[in-house]
């Protein structure tokens, strides 16, 4: 299968390491050999290649500030459209960064890749919170693949865990803690250190989005209550749909007082039916210590879906860091794979 | 699809009542009509028909104490047995209670029906925990699918979500909370109420074993421990493997200390790896009340898995009752369904 990144960040860099360490397990136990095709990326230069790529030259060059181009048997490529116009490859790896005015360029990237036949792998939530509809349409149209399981709790199985695991049933509603930044930094302060100091060390562990502002105003938290809806209620819903309260009004005082009654503070996202449609939320919530949502410290995540046959079923990803993320790239991989395979006997 | 109960108790006659009210659905949504051609009781008689039996009628029968031979158009079988080695059907659902003595009959009737190439769905975790691997090899070579999620966790995906959920990942070990029974009594014991009050309780809700006393002594968590570590880890692990205590040494006392440090008890089943192979236990263990295990209060149960590539991953059923046992019948039915018609085309 030849492959292609757009986008090479830590998520994908953590990806390549491990389809790179894995490369003889993937070979036998899954009848899989990867070849890189092309690699495009914001600053460190766009590539395709003659040949195949060395994803670990490649990611050494990117990780020592250097430019792609180097690499041997590269052709260097004006910009990414360009490389996605032209590149031979059957699956994309499309890890840029989120856009919250409207998803893009990523959502234009997988509309190239989806019309040309190209299965799509996105780490990104953007696309599913601001063009679900169309592009899962594009598509089936194109007898292609789009996965995205690492937009919501990286690797763990949320979008896969009801397609797969739940036939039959329906999601009613959910509730979750979502955005690990903002839990971290809530956990931080229950334990007395100010709200910059939480904020640093989320920075520190690598875990805040590039501006750390869209974890704090509940942007990240709301933008994956949309991808959530639309993908598992058809809710075709849009982030400015979300009551959207962030974390940057509490006070340490404020987590002492929910302290002294057995409570915490949670930033929770929630999906609820109503008469008007589905409502979507997002606001720190009192929790009680001893809850599951009060259970989740740190970077951990948790997901409660309200389902009508199986009642309440929650997923917790505990602790999480990019290694996670870079699982999620692996599993639509594989699911893609599998599915490809049968369909081809 | 041709369908007959081995078995048709609480869970069985959920099931029956859910595909009932969804039939409808089951032929629209997944172009799936069911036909029941034998049910197979213990205390209400066997039988097949020249017909379709009426599900509605035969939970009537049964839940006013009659006999299933009086249904119209139905012949009587004078046991289990024949009645498997003479049906017709395409899928048994196999819910005959756990017998922590070696599994059987369970595990002679799915055998018998795996071999006359019929699939199997199970709620039944003794055939798991003794005869896994011979019942796998059965299925595999005969072609049909041998299904068994309402083993442990009831409806809630543990075999489904590892098996498609988190593809080339490793299960290195897992922790959890898988009976009910008990985790109900340790609550209620929580609040003050006795022993003999909680179990009072457990029974009022008719979730305890029908010997509660396998509840109790964990034999019950011990043989899902082996099924998951059978399944999910290749144990081939025996449920005499298991290191085993149950919660009748537990008081009202040793849970108020426990409450003193902020802690409480939960009967915790375990799978390590060490040096010497793969090690099971279930004990009561000391667990913070503000841990994920300690939020799992009431009927609800949890699984952690830790795993290489996703690190660790907790599954929670919040509150279940006999409807999410119901649902893993459904759930397995869907999949042998989905594959099944998948294959044929």
């Amino acid at each position: 299968m030849k492959i292609a990144f757009v986008g090479f960040g830590n998520v994908a860099r953590a990806f390549a390491r491990i389809i790179d360490e894995r490369r003889t397990e993937l070979a036998h136990r899954f009848d899989l050999t990867l070849s890189t095709v092309a690699i495009a990326t914001a600053n460190h230069g766009s590539v395709r290649s003659t040949d195949s790529i060395d994803l670990i030259n490649a990611v050494a060059c990117v990780e020592q500030g250097g430019n792609l181009t180097r690499l041997p048997q590269t052709i260097p490529i004006a910009d990414t459209q360009s490389l996605l116009e032209g590149c031979d490859a059957d699956l994309i790896f499309e890890t840029t960064p989120l856009n919250i005015e409207g998803g893009q360029p990523a959502v234009t990237h997988i509309r190239t890749a989806l019309r040309r036949g190209i299965h799509v792998v996105t780490a990104n939530k953007g696309p599913i919170a601001f063009a679900y509809e169309e592009l899962r349409s594009l598509a089936q149209e194109h007898e292609v693949e789009f996965r995205f399981e690492g937009t919501v709790m990286d690797g763990a199985p949320v979008f896969n865990l009801v397609e797969s695991c739940l036939p039959g049933a329906r999601v009613l509603g959910f509730s979750g803690v979502l955005n690990s930044t903002t839990n971290l930094i809530l956990t931080e302060m229950e334990s007395g250190h100010s709200f910059e100091e939480s904020l640093k060390e989320a920075q520190r562990l690598g875990i805040a989005e590039t501006n750390a502002e869209h974890d704090i105003d509940g942007w990240d938290a709301a933008v994956k209550a949309v991808a959530l809806a639309n993908v598992l209620m058809n809710a075709n819903a849009h982030p400015a749909d979300v009551a959207r309260e962030g974390i940057a009004g509490i006070t340490v005082e404020n987590l002492k007082s929910a302290s002294e009654s057995g409570s915490t503070l949670r930033l929770i996202a929630r999906a609820r039916l109503s008469e008007r449609g589905i409502r979507l939320s997002v606001a720190p919530e009192k929790m009680s210590v001893t809850s599951l949502f009060g259970s989740a410290r740190g970077t951990s995540n948790v997901l409660m879906l309200e389902t009508d046959l199986m009642g309440e079923l929650a997923i917790v990803e505990n602790n999480p860091g990019v290694e996670q993320t870079a699982y999620a790239l692996l599993s639509d991989l594989l699911n893609i794979h599998r599915s490809f395979s049968r369909s081809k006997k």
